[in-house]
């Protein structure tokens, strides 16, 4: 009897310690596979740089993608833009595309009602720092309006899950370093593009506190740069490039004389701002990382994760790092310091890590090799010369 | 010589301290007494509690008033709301009312074709905290959403002066008291209602950044309570009131039976919440002066202003107050704390008082008299028994 007793606690033990948590792990597994194979996810401002190496990782792990985008910062020949083209020829797949504006009520909700919708990936904003200190309104409306559109139009059609494209400038001028997540957010954002992010963010974990149901990720990029690989699809800013690597890109391909750097005399090793960049691919992946966790049953409400390498990087080591995987001398003056940039912000990527299973795995070099192979193959970015 | 060179300095020295500033003075004064005979001021959320005893006080002074309101929290008979009726009984003046709501642009964009309007004073929002919370979209959406548009239909029609209707809800949880206006903002703002403030003010001051031809004043009121002398016009909530004044006062005229006090163990003399109040009429003319400064010829850009008495009165010594002015006994009991509500928060009213010549003159019993007053006369607000 009690030899019986003995080994049906064993039994118990072992059904405790083993196999419960390995039905959880099952019930997760297949959860997230059902849905990788099955799902279908709406992707705002899918023309876009980040939006569209996310559509290919999303087409590659057998997701469905609608893409809308409202193309005023999409080159395009006709009716779709060419990036989204380029992904159906990296791909193999199709993508729906739907040329709306987020703002555009009637238009979002036709979609909603068109297609099952699984969850949402919202990139869809204007993104210059320097025009949104400019047209404040214009910003605004796009950016917070249209999100809270967005979300009215999901939450009508019973689709409460959205990932959403955050930024690092919520942190404003890091208070420490490395910025983890519980960083104080909203709290010196210095121009109207960085305050919209920080809004957007308030208002979905509002509408999490309102509404149970709702399951929000909060992605916070550092800086984005790099290609995907092929060479087909990168960054195609319009007009002068904001951003340091697009920049260099085009002094390298020959498009702009020289690089202006901002600044030699911050409080870093070389003088010049150290930025925590993180390769475009590495950034699309940590979308799909977001999906899996955002289905998992037991996700709840809204849950923050820096985007980045956790390592800074000057724009002098940029440069010369540039300079070795192209080849070309890069010309840069240093200027006088630009209204508003901090001298140094990296991530703490350690949550990510940890809750998303993700790391960036492509380093300083693929993301120089890779912007300059995308620059080469395409000098006038996807205008075909 | 040397006798005509020193009494030309001592002319100078006269012209330097008397004729200039007189003649500054004079220009100002000329200036603000042209635009109070002649201006034309849209009010927005005219027909509510500050807005309709602002549109008094703007009458009295001669401002034409265009109001407008969606009317969703005024009662009507037919198409303006009660309040305004009774504002014109009161001035025997008409007040020009649509019924518009702000984020309709092209309502907005009519009115301001069809009346040479000067200036705004914006009032118009939902204003329930306890409901931001539940539904922090459409907070969102009428708010900010409505804030911007009406700003882009102002310069679209080169209306480029508002007087915003601003909160201390801004501040947060205070850091320290007495609050001044460069109290840090949007800093633990704990409600949706309170952060839809917080970002309108944001974008207004990245408006002014946007464009110097703005000019803006940032009222941030503490807690406004009482009614016009008259008893006409008064704070008539839908519902259960959110506030405290209105809700004794409907249990002294016997709509409800007790007042439910959230919080006796506050770090307070004697436990309950302390606030500014400040008397709705004080809290109108607040609105003139601030007109009155921004039309004068050297306002530029934005500025913020506390209007409050500068004094602190808890929930129980408010009771006691309303007790004496009206003779009745105020049942109440003390339960729990209210989620997200502060200790005490009272205002530095010095600034408005240096800059905008203006302090509140009214103290507790007028404001518990007018409330007493108004409620008496009134005891279904403005419904007809």
């Amino acid at each position: 009897m009690l030899n019986l007793l003995y080994k049906s606690s064993y039994v118990f033990v072992l059904f405790y310690y083993a196999i419960i948590p390995l039905g959880y792990l099952t019930k997760w597994w297949v959860t997230i596979e059902k849905m990788k194979g099955n799902s279908t996810i709406l992707v705002t401002g899918g023309g876009g740089y980040v939006g569209s190496h996310t559509v290919v990782e999303l087409l590659k792990n057998n997701y469905t993608v609608i893409a809308l985008d409202n193309m005023i910062n999409c080159y395009s020949g006709n009716e779709k833009p060419e990036s989204l083209k380029r992904v159906e020829q990296i791909t193999g797949e199709t993508v729906t595309f739907y040329n709306v504006d987020i703002r555009d009520r009637e238009a979002l909700d036709k979609i909603f009602k068109t297609h099952k919708i699984d969850s949402v990936i919202h990139f869809a904003a204007l993104k210059a720092v320097g025009e949104s200190v400019k047209i404040p309104l214009t910003y605004y409306q796009n950016n917070v309006g249209g999100s809270a559109t967005l979300l009215e139009v999901m939450a009508k059609n019973g689709v409460k899950s959205i990932v959403f494209s955050s930024s690092a400038t919520v942190y404003g001028n890091p208070q420490f370093l490395p910025i983890t997540e519980d960083h104080p957010t909203g709290q010196g954002c210095t121009n109207p593009y960085g305050k919209t992010k920080f809004f957007v963010e308030e208002i979905m974990k509002d509408v999490c506190t309102s509404d149970p149901e709702w399951k929000v990720i909060l992605l916070r990029y550092f800086n984005p740069v790099g290609a995907h690989d092929s060479g087909m699809i990168g960054e195609d800013p319009s007009g002068i490039p904001n951003n340091l690597m697009p920049y260099i890109s085009q002094v390298a391909v020959g498009r702009r004389e020289k690089l202006q750097v901002f600044g030699g005399d911050y409080e870093t090793p070389d003088g010049t701002g150290v930025r925590d960049y993180i390769h475009i691919t590495d950034l699309a992946i940590g979308h799909l990382k977001a999906l899996e966790k955002i289905f998992q049953c037991d996700f709840r409400s809204w849950k923050a994760y820096n985007l980045g390498t956790g390592r800074g990087y000057s724009v002098l080591e940029m440069v010369k790092a540039f300079s070795e995987a192209s080849g070309k001398q890069i010309k840069y003056e240093i200027t006088c310091r630009r209204e508003g940039d901090i001298s140094a912000c990296y991530a703490d990527a350690s949550l990510a890590k940890k809750e998303l299973n993700w790391t960036a795995t492509r380093d300083v070099k693929d993301m120089c090799k890779d912007t300059w192979n995308w620059q080469n193959k395409n000098p006038k970015g996807f205008q075909k010369s």
